[in-house]
């Protein structure tokens, strides 16, 4: 099988970690039971397994293509597209009055995982429809919500998110895209790079959200708006009519994700395409974010799920390949999964992922804590936790997917470097989660600017508390992993406490060493997850996975925790050292 | 400029770092002035940049093609190899009775760094050469050397190494090929894969250096023998005569160095290849050895000259384009050099760049010393140093050869995920360096079990010898280098005592660790060089470079160092861990 969904730990992930029985007595959740999470999973994995994974190889060689101002898909997509829909899988996670299932996203992000494991290029197609679908329920219009939004969660229509302008990247408040007001309506136009499935023929219509600038808006991001603008103009009755202004007109060459057609999108050639504003005029950038955060927890995700993948693949590859001798025992010809360093190699990604499954999951049910606890100081509490923790499943999520996707290539040895055995794709296609939807740079700045210093580390510190209360629990034979946990956490407020002490002196010092404090967090709320998961008493269900589960989390304790002694050195000191070099002398 | 060679660094390197003015002291090395230095370095880079830089990009795009049984290299790559053999270029580091120029490996060793950082790809042509020279100027006979040899070292022909089989890679005792002999000669068949540059019309012939099993001969390494085989049979006045039965039969569809072809090659699909011995039957594998060190400091100088490429890109990029505003100033639409987090990425790019060049050159010069010093404890010591240090040159180089690549596309952002930037290729690149050569867990397993339990740590304790006494060096404005130098010389010597003594009870578990010991030695060695680096008098001669090396070596201290804490808990610690799992529960 090319791709085993890791049911069991997902399961228990969701149990222990999630405690998604929990999240089934928040009010709307009541059908989230065990029963139907263990009932979606398993039909999940199917689709996932049958349908998705077998094309992953082969869209990337085929890669999408731009015929005569047509996107071309892979062959198969169309196809795993349209099963997607008529299983009901866009819906899961919306409400029944939108047309959804209204589950919460705790049972949506093991999906998710799923759809990214088997086929990223074809996952970014839904998550991208998600997020505008969000985006659409927080803040679309009556029309927009009846008819607009309907079929993006029904999976009928798709949609992109249109940020990304040649000079506005990382920097939105240099958008030029113009919005002008006709009527009820506004004509659009101007450039957009980097759309995600800015065309394709998968679905009948695309709505496109793009942000741009209206006349006489002011300068920067309080001068951008949001709008729906669809690929082709909606009629009366709600169907797809004439096409709109817009169109694809290039298509990116890119490292990775060759299947997923990432367009340049030219807005108003004509004229000026068709669009309705989302929100009121000015706060585009708040809308979007309402749907970029949600965007960024399933980025993170996609680290996990790609991790996933390249340890599957390294591990069949490491039972099967034979060279040398078997260290313990001297026997010839052994498989590579016998040699103490390949064993490193998968104990790494092992650890790695689960931690990473286990922190997303962990936030996906914090988020439906913030939305749904009927307490409003709870779900505050949980929201700023979300926050908080947001930034570090982004960037931390997609930094170790790609260091997990290239040790994948590492435990194949010379065949990690030929393109058939599939290890190279994965570190292709992991490589640009560290880079979109916000930079991880931007993450950390995100974290240490906004999440830490503006709130002088409240939120911090009651993450401190949780993780060390955590590490009091661990006894017994799970003590090591405990005394680890501590050191870590110590490292942590050491490193958090130097951190707010710059930050408020020398701002530029604290930007310089968030990247590292990043790191540090996420390989601290990994660690935390990872002894949860050991210390749980779901895990002593079974012995076996009980034995695996607390191996793992001892590896981890022992050779990941300790990144946060560096990590912690780093922030401290190295701030000066970073900034040290004069612009000129690089 | 594509590529400008950083020749201040370079020459500064072997100055302070490599002693050149002690290795023109050397028997046979008085040529190596620094004026002749200066010279080489200056023609050796216009070569680079004005010709292989510009053919990079290219050659990746155009690649290696088999077409009809002839291996096609990229447009401009037989003009460029005729210019690099007419410059005279590939005699540099060889005797002059075989036709070279007689120079120090040292003065070999930048200009290899300006080959492969112009292009990778093509440069790997020049090195699999000379490490045939090598092995035949060491092992070879009379005719061969008489015939072949001065054919390499001219350049006029090129060479290739044969090891890897499809079940003989990192074990290479299970390799098939068969040798059956025929009067003086052997008649070789069998596949070999992996092979570079295995077939091509760059020149008008190639020696194969072939590993294969005479009849009769023991299982095992033992029963290896090393051959050389042309690709044309060598007529009475060694001119190419008719074809060998030897061709390539597939190329390799690779992540990276596509211009590179990586060839399968057939032996004796036609009653024999014909070769004949190198060195004596059964001792194979030593006469590839004497290559194999080089070839791997010649890896570890890939990992250093990507770095660079890598380097200059993303400096280039982070001073053009411009997004945000200048953390310090304010200053709207500023380059993004001036944020702190590109800062963090471009400091880091370059002190490992900075590192792993001064540990080249400096392995070089006592490569040298190893060879001509006129006392043999002088040269046995200098050779075990040699012998310590190969493994980490190759391994650490090409590691952080990958991390600088990785970080040089984070630096572009969403440009850098797509292929025409360069930067992406570049990762694509490095990304065989940790691989080829023996992998770097093989290398790690080297250090272990090879260069530091069989001789019980002594090169180990005399590298820490050698550290120690910089860091006591370093006093008034370097101090805080010093004090950081000198905690991760006593992180190295406590991994160190531990794993003699794991080695000596458990070796499995010592050999579960080796890769994070061997990361440690690394960025011990790195820091080392670049505090010499920053204390030596030769950088006074420049108030401008003394400052950037300085700022530099501080930031290796702060930023880089401290990664010796996070080894050294896993070296002591983290063997069982990594061995606990059950094989099955993986």
């Amino acid at each position: 099988m090319i791709y085993a969904p890791p049911l069991k730990d997902m399961r228990f992930t969701l149990d222990a970690i999630a405690g998604l029985s929990d999240i089934a007595r928040l009010p709307g959740c009541a059908e989230a039971t065990p029963e139907l999470a263990a009932q979606i999973l398993d039909e999940g994995g199917k689709f996932a397994a049958n349908v998705l994974a077998p094309l992953y190889r082969y869209g990337d060689m085929e890669g999408a293509r731009l015929d005569n101002g047509v996107v071309r898909t892979p062959r198969g997509w169309t196809e795993a597209y349209k099963a997607y829909v008529d299983g009901g899988w866009p819906g899961v996670p919306f409400d029944s009055g939108h047309g959804g299932q209204g589950l919460p996203w705790t049972l949506a992000t093991p999906l998710a995982e799923m759809w990214n494991t088997a086929n990223l290029g074809w996952a970014l197609c839904p998550m991208l429809t998600a997020g505008a679908a969000e985006a659409l329920a927080a803040h679309g219009t009556p029309w927009q919500k009846a008819t607009l939004l309907p079929r993006l969660v029904s999976g009928e229509w798709t949609g992109t998110m249109n940020l990304t302008e040649p000079q506005a990247g990382s920097d939105l408040g240099a958008i030029r895209c113009r919005a002008v007001p006709d009527g009820d309506a506004y004509r659009l136009s101007g450039q957009k790079i980097f759309i995600t499935y800015g065309d394709h023929e998968l679905a009948e219509n695309i709505v496109h959200l793009v942000l741009a600038r209206t006349p006489g808006a002011p300068e920067g991001v309080r001068g951008i708006s949001l709008f729906a603008v669809p690929k082709y103009l909606v009629g009366a009755e709600g169907r797809p009519g004439a096409r709109n202004d817009v169109r694809c007109v290039r298509l990116e060459n890119k490292l990775g994700i060759h299947a997923s057609p990432t367009c340049v999108m030219a807005y108003g050639e004509n004229g000026g395409a068709l669009g309705t504003l989302v929100g009121e005029e000015g706060r585009g950038l708040e809308c979007m974010f309402t749907m970029m955060n949600n965007e960024r927890l399933a980025v993170g995700l996609q680290g996990v799920a790609v991790a996933e993948r390249a340890y599957q693949l390294a591990r069949a590859y490491a039972r099967e390949r034979r060279q040398g001798r078997d260290g313990a025992t001297g026997e010839a010809h052994a498989p590579i999964i016998r040699h103490a360093d390949v064993r490193r190699m998968l104990m790494t990604m092992r650890a790695l992922t689960e931690a990473g499954r286990a922190l997303c999951y962990a936030v996906a049910a914090e988020l439906d804590r913030a939305k749904r606890q009927p307490d409003e100081a709870a779900r505050k509490d949980s929201q700023a936790l979300v926050d908080f923790l947001t930034p570090v499943v982004k960037a931390w999520c997609t930094d170790t997917g790609v260091e997990v996707a290239s040790l994948g290539i590492q435990v194949h040895g010379g065949m990690g470097f030929i393109e058939d055995t599939g290890a190279a794709q994965i570190l292709r296609d992991a490589r640009i989660t560290p880079i979109y939807e916000g930079t991880n740079g931007i993450q950390a700045r995100d974290l240490v600017g906004r999440k830490l210093l503006r709130e002088g580390g409240a939120t911090a510190a009651r993450f401190a508390a949780l993780v060390d209360a955590t590490a009091a629990r661990l006894t017994g034979e799970l003590a090591p992993i405990g005394q680890n946990l501590a050191y870590a956490v110590e490292a942590y407020e050491s490193a958090t406490a130097a951190l707010l002490a710059t930050g408020a002196r020398t701002p530029e010092a604290a930007a310089a060493v968030a990247v590292p404090y990043l790191e540090l967090v996420g390989v601290l709320a990994g660690g935390w997850v990872m002894a949860r998961a050991a210390a749980a008493e779901e895990v002593a269900a079974s012995p076996g996975f009980r034995a695996a589960k607390r191996t793992t989390a001892r590896f981890y304790a022992d050779a990941i925790l300790p990144r946060t002694e560096a990590l912690e050195t780093v922030v401290r000191t190295a701030g000066p050292s970073i900034l040290g070099l004069a612009e000129d002398a690089f």
